[in-house]
């Protein structure tokens, strides 16, 4: 008789409730109905405790989030997103078409890379201005940008009628956007997407209300 | 008699010399052999020429690169070069093992997400402190961070032997560094794999000092 040992682990993610990378990731966790395990890095606390040593080894940008999977330790969320997608069944995070796929990651990487950076939590402690209209800038800079480049691709979702990477990435850009104060009303488009979006089981599950190391009084 | 007319349209590059996400562009498509129209948008000239409302049209977050290509317009540099990789023959951008492909994309995210978009003209344009040493702060801590990691990646390029999407991110990036006074000789890793691409033909033929819209002064 032969014995097969199947080790199966589930990923880690090493996150934060309101970090809006670790909500993508698990967004697209999700939507792919895998189990994972959630390990609370708090950002305020301890003066911050992605700053460790130990946490620097997982991640050397000493930001959240970080995933243990399979046997490598990934960060930036995009490329975790996109290594779930390549390696795990159900619901494709990008589509087939290559056009669309295109679309997706222009969408995703303006938020990821336009947007996102500059409301980011070290970026603020830094800049030498007003942090509120600072933020509020750079977030209507890539809204007013977003709303039109959405009115052309999107259908039911961001681009065409299946759910990607781009909404995955949306939803939690608009939850910084109100904690902002930004008056997202501006920009049908994305407020249309984002009560979509809003109502999908995978988004609720992983809202930054609902999470392990979500403080009680923020708990929906 | 069937006349067949096929209309084969060069994809149009509209960027700036010195942009090092246009030179992202220019490297992919050297790499591939695909040739190429340059249309030259002066970030600095006019006020900057990315803010007309003809180039708006093209990208509407008024940044370069924007590219024309098949029947789309593309901007967010990833996303042009995974479109060129996925529907272009040549050489791979992307390897093919879905773990060596999640670590390009983590390099290049760390890049374009974690470093470029906060040394970027806009925003040095709107902070309220000292532009160098801002620069500096952020182009260290992510060198930081990626060092580490190609520490662990690297073979003669970033990932292992074969060049790929994060080796076209790193080069630029390494530029710029420079352009900001960073000492890269504090990264001996990143300096030896900028020493051994900077040496590849794709990457000297897109260098902003070879462009058709390189000021004089500037040119190789």
């Amino acid at each position: 008789m032969r014995l097969t040992l199947v080790c199966l682990m589930k990923p880690v993610l090493h996150g934060y409730f309101r970090s809006s990378c670790s909500w993508r990731v698990r967004i697209a966790f999700a939507l792919k109905g895998i189990e994972y395990d959630q390990v609370a890095v708090n950002l305020i606390k301890d003066g911050g405790q992605q700053l460790t040593e130990q946490y620097k080894t997982l991640n050397p940008m000493q930001q959240v989030p970080a995933v243990e999977i399979d046997d490598i330790t990934l960060s930036q969320s995009l490329a975790v997103i996109q290594y779930i997608d390549e390696t795990r069944p159900g619901p494709r995070l990008l589509p087939a078409d290559p056009k669309a796929r295109a679309q997706v990651r222009m969408i995703s990487d303006l938020i990821a890379s336009g947007i996102q950076p500059l409301q980011n939590l070290s970026v603020l402690q830094k800049i030498g201005v007003e942090k509120l209209p600072w933020a509020q800038h750079f977030i209507n800079r890539g809204f007013q940008a977003l709303e039109p480049i959405l009115k052309q691709t999107a259908g039911k979702y961001c681009v065409g009628d299946e759910i990607s990477m781009a909404d995955i990435c949306l939803i939690p850009q608009v939850y910084n956007a109100e904690r902002f104060k930004v008056d997202v009303g501006q920009y049908p488009t994305i407020k249309r997407l984002n009560e979509t979006l809003a109502e999908i089981e995978a988004f609720k599950l992983s809202h930054p209300s609902r999470q392990p190391d979500t403080p009680a009084d923020l708990q929906a």
